[in-house]
């Protein structure tokens, strides 16, 4: 089960104007399972986006790079609807790949109206396998028929693949006197790593949002709170984190980066984000503890996120804090192969939560093993490594690695 | 149990003159069972080795670094003995420490008439514990009155952590008309990753071997063995290859590394490293299968590795040969993540065995998922990646993630 995850509210999840989403079970891997997802957008709306860094990106994730290109280029009338299905990723699937996500496309366009290049498609699921893609323009329609703007939660189920619970969560920010209006939701438990891993993550605003700040706004977004997770180190083929927004509300556009309603709306979307990133690790395969990993007093960030990282990844670390056994040797020695060279081991300290472990290269003095193991009973817990060396830090989110990881990655596609 | 490894016939080790070696029960973790070898060395005998590049070093391994760089001063009468613990690893212990390293090789000096600086300390066990250092002053003598030239299956044994079979091999080379040996022993089944990890290795022979050659040819050999091996990424605090060299052959002493004695005498002790290098693969906690690794035609033996390593440290890959399942999606993901920014995936070949899986940046044509399912059944797998854009090439092994593996890591202190 999910770490201190609750499911969200339907009816907590708010309506973006300018939003519609309507979905459909389309039988792409099973049957009877909601597995297509569009979201229409209104006239004006403007999406940006990050995608994975994977050399073997999905085809989806080319055409969708590809179609927000050219929506830069034909401005407001840009995108008008994205397209997401599970059950297949549609990655590694070479030109064949390419064609299905393109009539995927072009047949939601024909459904809606509009052009082909106006379509963004996202896919999900095994790696290397064709698309169904008959099936998924079989789908389509039903989808188009039901869109209603209420719609969140049943969208937020539809992207989901080994998830367990479905991760979408509302926020409103009053700026200038107006109600301005966030929603998210995402999806992903393995796979997952900086750098988008299996993940998707849409997050609509109803704010007027000028296209270059909209980009510096998701990036921003992904860097506190996606590109800060891991689950397993692997980072997946198709993974995309869009931000919409539609303008629909009466604040007028926002243009400066530096301009206060910019200021609070990035708060507001990057709190957002970091509430779905967070919902993915306590949702990780096989969870059963939730790992904050903070960084502190380090020369650079890059330094702080590389030892983060090396405690986050080890297998050790993570099967020790499964068995709740404070084994905590195992984070001294990820911390000591993170690869920063001119690491003075004596001089940082480690800590379980509020209990000092480790300080002048060995087991602190005042460290007492029932303290340790009282930490580790909890199923929220911070790891905390002050280097001592800077004032940089870096804070990422991770869980401990199960015997469920491997049997739900082992039976992946049975 | 490990993958095709045959457990060695303590007959067939064959004695090193100028190695002597005894072993003792000194209850450092658990009763009745052998944690303690002592390897004298005939005077003259020279010593070289590679150590972890863990930050965290443990204190065993700083000492030994410390003595070996007095030994090479001291000259030819250096080093007279090693000495090795299992059940404690006696890392991230701070000044004690490396006080317990230091009176640990006190206590056998004494015992053996030598400084304590002509001997090296080894630990591997448990990190950031106090080292039980009156246990092992008490286990000692029992060790240095019981010595003996043909006790390299039970020193294999004594060094033994979570191993489930010991690793030893013997190999004899005819130089000049002289018959030379070589007797190796290594210890090792988690925290396993290039760069040495929780792996302990000792290799002797009675050539006479130059000191510059014979660190030389202890690294050559550490680079094509132990550094091309992981089991879970983990690299540990303690790691250690010495090559031992008694001289106690007629073979003239070996000193130009150009030579063909030397070139025979590294091809011979590469081979023995290798032997044991794919044993502790093989032996990898709660490994079902062996994989072999082989990344062909890239522009770098760097980039090579490291997507070869991409492959063998991906938790999902892992999972999927356990589970004997053709995802071999997850494959391509782990290649396209690996880093190599300039990588055009629809150059490459991916095989598994013999069956060509993918190209094209897809699956191939010919591709078949009972050819895939065929060679998953196997416990011997090569995955081969051709890139196409070089003539580099390098070959790592790895294991499959049970399972067992989480079992074994999550009670290990218990």
């Amino acid at each position: 089960m999910p770490v201190n995850l609750t499911p969200p509210v339907a009816a907590q999840l708010l309506p973006v104007a300018g939003v519609s989403l309507g979905i459909a079970e389309a039988n792409i891997k099973r049957e009877n399972r909601k597995d297509l997802l569009v979201m229409q957008l209104s006239e004006g709306a403007r999406v940006a986006g990050v995608f994975t860094k994977n050399r073997f990106c999905a085809a989806p994730v080319i055409v969708a790079r590809e179609h927000l290109a050219q929506a830069a280029v034909i401005g407001a009338s840009g995108i008008r609807a994205l397209v997401v299905n599970t059950g297949n990723a549609n990655a590694g699937t070479g030109e064949q790949g390419m064609n299905d996500a393109r009539t995927t496309c072009a047949a939601l366009a024909g459904l809606l109206g509009c052009k082909p290049n106006q379509i963004l498609p996202f896919s999900t699921g095994v790696i290397m396998e064709p698309l169904p893609v008959t099936k998924i323009a079989a789908g389509l329609p039903g989808a188009v028929t039901n869109m209603r703007a209420d719609n969140w939660f049943d969208a937020a189920q539809a992207i989901m693949t080994t998830d367990i619970v479905a991760k979408a969560i509302s926020k409103q920010v009053t700026i200038d006197g107006k109600t301005i209006t966030i929603t998210g939701i995402a999806k992903g438990s393995g796979m997952i790593h900086p750098n988008m891993a299996t993940m998707l993550g849409y997050i609509a605003t109803d704010a007027a949002i000028a296209q270059p700040l909209l980009q510096a706004m998701v990036s921003e977004a992904a860097n506190r709170s996606f590109n800060c997770i891991t689950v397993d180190g692997d980072t997946s083929t198709n993974d995309a984190l869009m931000l919409i927004a539609t303008g629909k509300s009466s604040l007028s556009e926002v243009k400066a980066a530096d301009s206060k309603s910019a200021k609070a709306l990035q708060a507001a979307i990057s709190e957002v984000a970091i509430y779905l990133a967070q919902a993915i690790v306590r949702d990780g395969e096989g969870a059963t503890k939730f790992i904050t990993v903070q960084i502190e007093s380090g020369k650079s960030e890059a330094e702080c996120k590389q030892i983060g990282y090396a405690i986050a990844h080890s297998p050790l670390v993570k099967t020790a804090f499964f068995a709740s056994d404070p084994n905590l040797g195992r984070i001294l020695a990820a911390i000591g192969y993170a690869g920063v060279d001119d690491l003075d081991v004596a001089a940082l300290k480690l800590y379980l939560d509020d209990v000092l472990v480790a300080e002048n290269g060995g087991r602190a003095a005042s460290y007492r093993e029932e303290d340790g193991r009282r930490v580790m009973k909890q199923s929220d817990i911070t790891i905390r490594v002050v280097l001592n060396r800077g004032a940089a830090k870096a804070t990422l989110w991770t869980c401990d690695f199960s015997y469920d990881y491997v049997k739900i990655n082992a039976s992946y596609r049975s």
